[in-house]
């Protein structure tokens, strides 16, 4: 039940993360919800397919779609004012990436994969919805550019197969490594942490 | 037998599109070829994989993949007059995502799959082969421009649905459902439909 | 057990491939490493997942990440003559392209594929993780480009398929059919063999 409610946390967060960067590209309103819908279902039906769970669980159960819909919908009506839009999407992206890199990897465990295919799928679960938006909106996805990104879902991903393999309840560690995501992306974009690139003229 | 007869007319109107679009885009034959079959494919072997259905049937027959091919190539060399080409993408696209929407939520019934679900999967399974033909081309995908694209989709696959509900013969509703769409997506083209954007500056 | 060597060596050739181009962008180390092992893994999860093998095998042992990971770092560090990069992108890509193709049919026939689906999904396999990394580098994807792409990924794939058709030892016709794919590649490049473009102005 913890699981189902980080799950829904998670999609209003991706939903409301798509939504906002649609409305930033100046997508009408269908546009929005279909960019909506897609970042906040795309790393759960990624990670169903990986797991041969068919058909995904996401695609099945209406209230997960009306809640994404409702989130992509507020957000074209209410959207804040517009020069917070950039800041908004990067924190909600930070919450979609932890709660789903998290709950990824421990639906992976509960399917039977072995810890280190959980934590890779995990990690895959929270990447994927970002990376199909910025796909859909003609950016670089936001995993390949400055903060450190795929390496924080990485490390929730281990933190929850860790809390696995010795035993601990699988619900507050998951909560606490979806909490260790989101500070680290938050603190790595407020302090600018980047990495380096390769040395070398064009 | 219908079904195979509809699926067969929405292949060769998605490769006509995809074919149609990347002669636009000046690709040589072998690049118009692959995005038409693409194209064509994309939507049945996405819907395929989310069913569970392997490996995907449209890869498995060798017909539908010649068919494609074919249509590819004829696009090649006798596209018609340059100035009729973008009408003439648009027309086949809404044809086959006419077709595989409606098509595709009656093979997702027959897996087994619940209403809520199979009107998903039928939407996708339109949306699908199109959204890869522009990502290929890096278009941002006509499902996100401004007329109503992926909400005609879901129109058909919902009267399938609904007919399915009240067991009306499966057949006949799949054309005449496939028939709204693409009558729907025509109007909007025509009448230049446009759902509102977000207001504010940018 | 050569499968098994030819899947490191594509492994590596492709991550290679990915490391060099995403350099070539100025990504960051993360970036470099994200798009390496995306180029090296997306063709083998796209063949499981087709093939309906959950999880997908190279996510299963942690050797082949180890290894693509390394061979993305080694190119991040000692990333050779920046004028060299283009060309050294080119040849890891057909490298990786033979080598996939053909191992990919080999499984595909293992799984029980027809010869038909077979070739599809080598071809897909070996096109998969190059078409993965220029969409998410925003290139428009090699096997659209001018030279010869696909169609020698699909000449390795139907040799692999005669020979299994004729009983013909799996592994040598692997091998023999990869270097008739790089050959193809690396003789369509050098002679800049280009199909032709349909007729007509923009």
């Amino acid at each position: 039940m913890l699981l189902t409610a980080l799950e829904f946390v998670g999609l209003v967060a991706f939903a409301a993360s798509g939504a906002l960067a649609a409305v930033r590209a100046r997508l009408d309103v269908f546009g929005v919800v279909v960019v909506g819908l897609t970042t906040a279902l795309g790393g759960g039906v990624i990670r169903d397919v990986l797991l041969g769970i068919h058909p995904p669980t996401t695609l099945r159960n209406w209230p997960s779609l009306a809640v994404c819909a409702g989130t992509a919908l507020a957000v074209f009506v209410f959207h804040p004012q517009v020069a917070r839009l950039r800041r908004g999407v990067l924190l909600a992206d930070a919450l979609g990436l932890g709660v789903f890199a998290t709950a990824g990897t421990t639906i992976a465990l509960n399917a039977g994969a072995t810890v280190y295919a959980a934590c890779l799928i995990g990690m895959t679960t929270g990447i994927g919805g970002g990376a199909v938006r910025d796909l859909l909106l003609r950016e670089i996805p936001l995993v390949l550019r400055k903060e450190i990104y795929a390496v924080a879902a990485l490390a929730g991903s281990a933190l929850v197969a860790a809390g696995h393999a010795v035993r601990l309840p699988a619900g507050p560690v998951t909560v606490a490594a979806a909490a260790v995501v989101v500070g680290v992306r938050m603190v790595a974009l407020w302090r600018r942490w980047n990495a380096p690139v390769a040395r070398g003229p064009e």
